[in-house]
């Protein structure tokens, strides 16, 4: 698919000041920089912890390609007087202050929410913690896997309570501060148009985002069942509670398949695929209330069955039957997927510290104003001299002089 | 917590039409309305199937109550050659629309963005569907489980391969449709900030969002690290592959609490409280990427001591040391915690059609500004006559008329 861009790019015009690390705070500036804000990312000397996470290649983080592109980097001993002034002068020229440092620790380094606005008054300021900027916990040390945690989702993804005994899984990425980043760029555009829109009052607003309460915000009906009703709402392991059989199952090349087989029709074609068709005559199984209370035995019929199939011969299978179905991608299933090469959902990137990456593509996409990859995460304060001359209006001989000094990186 | 506004809601001022159904289109809606925009939701005669989802009282969806919240509803024969006059005006009066037909749908019923935009020339037009507006998988079903697998959520969703042999376990929610719902609501926001904003284009936009891409956006470091070193990213039980310790650990009294502990000084503390503090100095565990490569170990040895005590007293001391920290909190852990209540995360809200409801609060948190809860989710076709009239200019009679001939619920 090759865009052709009629409009700009929808965050065009817009400059973003990240004082972040690890992911939630850059996280919100990937998706703020990749449809478009100039981004200037603030880092210790040492560089965002997060570039030594994950695989490495030639000294280099493979997940900062990602998680650092579009982004310009400086970097300063942020306990140095001469980095004080340096970052009032980057917020003055920022429309947006995006931080998730522990709540007061900006304000203890002089950058609280009125020193920042004595420079720029205007300036939306994004603060991202575990369990927000006020109340009892504001204080507590918080992770994302804790806030998955204490948001309600750690507990659900488990198998029913009484079945392995075995504890909750964690989702596999930080999906706590994905979505706490995620939901952070929605409030800084929200609390931007109305600042910036006609009509609307041109005035600067904090945001407070904890990352517990984005979690929570998407556990649907959780609180008002149990408010109600006293429902606990309980993890189901791969199905659903009220429908059988919808699960995972396990493939002959060691994947999964999800099969959504719930109906009359549908359970009476995969009883004939398995080779059983009079699995709908037994009572256990005879229709779905009765399914669903017979789950764990009628999944390992079928699991027995799709063990003895590759991926592939089971979704041709499924599809001659006409049964919903996919199997759990893998990064390789997600990397050769049709639709997301057609989508440029999934491309190669040349990233100049490691060579030729594959990167996941904007999300959203807006056809006519794409967000674009215009450059892979940078080197630790790659960007320092030109953000000094362009935003603070230093000289080259005072920006030489704080190099020397270690002042900047 | 009282808030004490002094500025009005972030997205006063914004009016949305939802042609939505089910959970992305109405969830991106919610987090819209929440922070005050004016939500029109366009429904069938029968109402959005959602609303009979999940546990009733009086016939009414607990989840609904909450799912609804802060928008109009207004229900219409789409079928009726009236409704299509209707949705045009409303249209015209509207910002943005948000749909999740299946692509192409929409069109179809001669709402195609061409004809959105002859009535309102700078329309925002949100499109969500499972695999997105082209492509050789458009028309595929837009199954929220069927969009996590493909993203490669699911995949992650399990113990390492080689110990229980179970399915990856489905995240408890709908986290895709959510997911994508936010992705939405902030694309959306930066195609009106790009359209409103002084210097701005003026120009509409339409935002293709896809469930399938919504999840893997999330994937980090999942396509870098298959494309460069034919890595593939596996799940990891209740651990986390770039960052250790962090894992859920058992307890004397048969729970489990999970435990962050993946930076050099919260790990020094661990240590301490361990009882071996030289673990610090152990080159296995010396530093994270150390920690990593040995982390069944470390989890061990962690494990050890936490066997020795209950969760409450674990807790006790790991506060006391100022590590992240949690058991995986149920809905009765969340409703309870002094967190949640404190900052009005967890709130009693009057439901006219069920009666009192637990809701979650509104995120992000806006302290000077803050969304709010101006309705539960209404009864369907609520709004019909104050919409018609206010925004359509309809005469009283003329509504009447609609009603009467079945178009108008």
């Amino acid at each position: 698919m090759t865009d052709q861009p009629t409009q700009r790019p929808a965050l065009a015009g817009l400059r973003v000041l990240e004082i972040g690390h690890f992911v939630a705070a850059p996280f919100c500036t990937r998706l703020l920089g990749d449809l478009g804000a100039d981004i200037i990312k603030v880092e210790p000397l040492g560089g965002d912890p997060v570039r030594k996470w994950g695989e490495q290649v030639n000294g280099r983080s493979l997940w900062w390609s990602v998680h650092g592109r579009n982004k310009r980097s400086i970097a300063l001993d942020l306990k140095a007087q001469e980095s004080r002034e340096i970052i009032l002068k980057l917020v003055a020229a920022c429309d947006v202050v995006v931080e998730n440092f522990r709540p007061g620790q900006l304000e203890r380094m002089g950058f609280g929410d009125a020193a920042l606005r004595a420079v720029r008054p205007d300036l939306i300021i994004t603060h991202i913690s575990g369990y927000g900027q006020t109340g009892p916990y504001r204080d507590r040390a918080a992770f994302g896997v804790i806030g998955e945690a204490v948001g309600g989702l750690r507990h659900l993804t488990n198998h029913p309570p009484g079945t392995y005994g075995l504890p909750p899984v964690r989702v596999g990425v930080s999906i706590g501060d994905s979505i706490a980043g995620l939901y952070a760029a929605f409030g800084t555009l929200a609390a931007l148009w109305q600042r910036d829109r006609a009509g609307g009052d041109g005035a600067g607003r904090s945001l407070d985002v904890a990352l517990t309460e984005s979690v929570l915000s998407m556990m649907e009906a959780m609180l008002p069942e149990f408010g109600k009703l006293g429902k606990i709402k309980q993890p189901t392991g791969g199905g659903i509670a009220t429908a059988a059989p919808s699960n995972a199952y396990p493939t002959q090349d060691g994947g999964f398949v999800l099969i959504a087989a719930n109906s009359e029709p549908l359970f009476a074609r995969l009883a004939v695929l398995l080779g059983q068709p009079g699995l709908t005559q037994n009572v256990r199984f005879a229709d779905n209330p009765a399914r669903v209370a017979h789950a764990i035995e009628l999944d390992a019929i079928i699991a027995e069955w799709t063990r003895t199939l590759t991926s592939a011969e089971l979704e041709m299978r499924l599809n001659a039957a006409d049964i919903p179905n996919s199997k759990a991608y893998t990064a390789a299933d997600v990397a050769q997927d049709p639709q997301f090469r057609f989508r440029d959902m999934v491309r190669d990137v040349e990233d100049p510290l490691i060579g030729k990456v594959l990167h996941a593509g904007i999300v959203p996409h807006i056809p006519d104003a794409p967000g674009t990859i215009r450059w892979t995460g940078p080197d630790i304060g790659e960007h320092g001299d030109e953000i000094l001359s362009e935003l603070a209006g230093y000289e080259p001989g005072r920006i030489a002089g704080l190099r020397e000094a270690g002042v900047l990186a």
